[in-house]
């Protein structure tokens, strides 16, 4: 039975860029699935199922349709118990909504104050007049103006990530001796940056980088294959 | 086969206060098991066990002395499976270590700089010389300039359990629908802090408080025996 993934795009459909459908993509690709992408620019998002909802990624398996990643990757476990699993039972199932709330606060954040136009610039017309009207209403300013590169800030995005250092001298992914759905949550909004922005916050030889990297080639170079901005 | 427990005390050896004592002495507990505590000051912890190791917790079952707490609930996971888990899988006992750095980053520091004068007072004189000798050559600076109870740091301090809070929208512990080791590494750090300090960062209905009240209720109250400062 086919799978569709509906993921964001911009002008260009071939690089979806955003966190959460990355997220379901690599959960696909973690459980061995092969998907067909359906590329959605922000406008028709609403649109997607017959107006399912209004965010993507969305996942459409035979009759079961299934939005939100984190959802997705519950799924896709209860879907398929045979195939390698994504979280590595019940206690990394809740705990990688830590992970996740984590990285909400902290990763999240930041590519937003640094990547915004860079992610503005890469749509349609249409889409740019819906994202600009949609999120300057939600920060209540011009998306030029939350935009932030002060050294302080990248600064404070890097301390941020000390606790996934930390981890990262015990173990080579979040998820432990090999990666699952925790590592992607991650994954996904570094990958966001990569793909949207030439904004780099991290030296190489940083623990995250080097982690980020090994994502990078997980899965036959799943996410290399989309180049960096 | 008893189980002997090494915890650290002050002048008042009914009222252990380390923070790796308490994840120790909660993991045995989840684990349904009994031990005997063996009280130890600061300056006798390197005679333990014929001087095992520097630090407590130390735990004593039999021919095996098993020393860090993480190492001891590892230990305790391993020697009785058929007890309720305390990981819930090797996901979970992965990202207890990204929990356990978290908390340390966030928490244990914020405790240090709010409470290490109260839990100096605690101590023995012998144990007082000691304590600040080796914490004032640590920091650099003398204990009371350690200390730092500014209202913007008890403000920093609260925005950084944010995603804790996140996650306790979604389930009442880290662990899930019930509590587990990733819980009891954040219990010990707030145990500690209720202890030896009368600070209280938190409001009581802050989700944090409320989970901490959940866990002071756990195992017939093991927490709450100790009364606070």
């Amino acid at each position: 039975m086919e799978i569709f993934l509906y993921e964001l795009v911009g002008h260009d459909v071939t690089r979806p860029f955003s966190p959460h459908c990355w997220k379901a993509r690599m959960a696909l690709r973690h459980k061995g699935l092969e998907y067909t992408s359906l590329p959605v620019p922000f406008t028709k998002v609403r649109h997607v199922e017959d107006g399912f909802d209004r965010t993507v990624p969305v996942l459409r398996h035979g009759k079961d349709v299934v939005q939100d990643s984190f959802a997705i990757a519950e799924y896709l476990e209860t879907t398929y118990p045979d195939r390698p699993s994504l979280f590595g039972g019940e206690g990394g199932r809740a705990m990688a909504r830590f992970v996740e709330s984590w990285s909400h606060v902290h990763i999240r954040s930041f590519v937003v104050s640094a990547a915004l136009m860079d992610i503005y610039s890469l749509l349609d017309e249409v889409d740019k007049e819906h994202f600009r009207r949609t999120r300057e209403a939600f920060f209540g300013m011009r998306l030029e103006d939350v935009v932030n590169r002060d050294p302080a800030r990248l600064d404070e995005f890097s301390r941020s990530l000390e606790p996934m250092r930390l981890t990262l001298k015990r173990q080579p992914f979040l998820n432990g001796k090999s990666s699952g759905f925790a590592d992607y949550i991650v994954f996904g909004l570094f990958q966001w940056l990569r793909i949207t922005s030439s904004v780099r916050p991290l030296a190489p030889d940083d623990s995250v980088s080097e982690w980020f990297e090994r994502c990078l080639d997980l899965f036959d170079g799943e996410g290399r294959k989309i180049t960096a901005a």
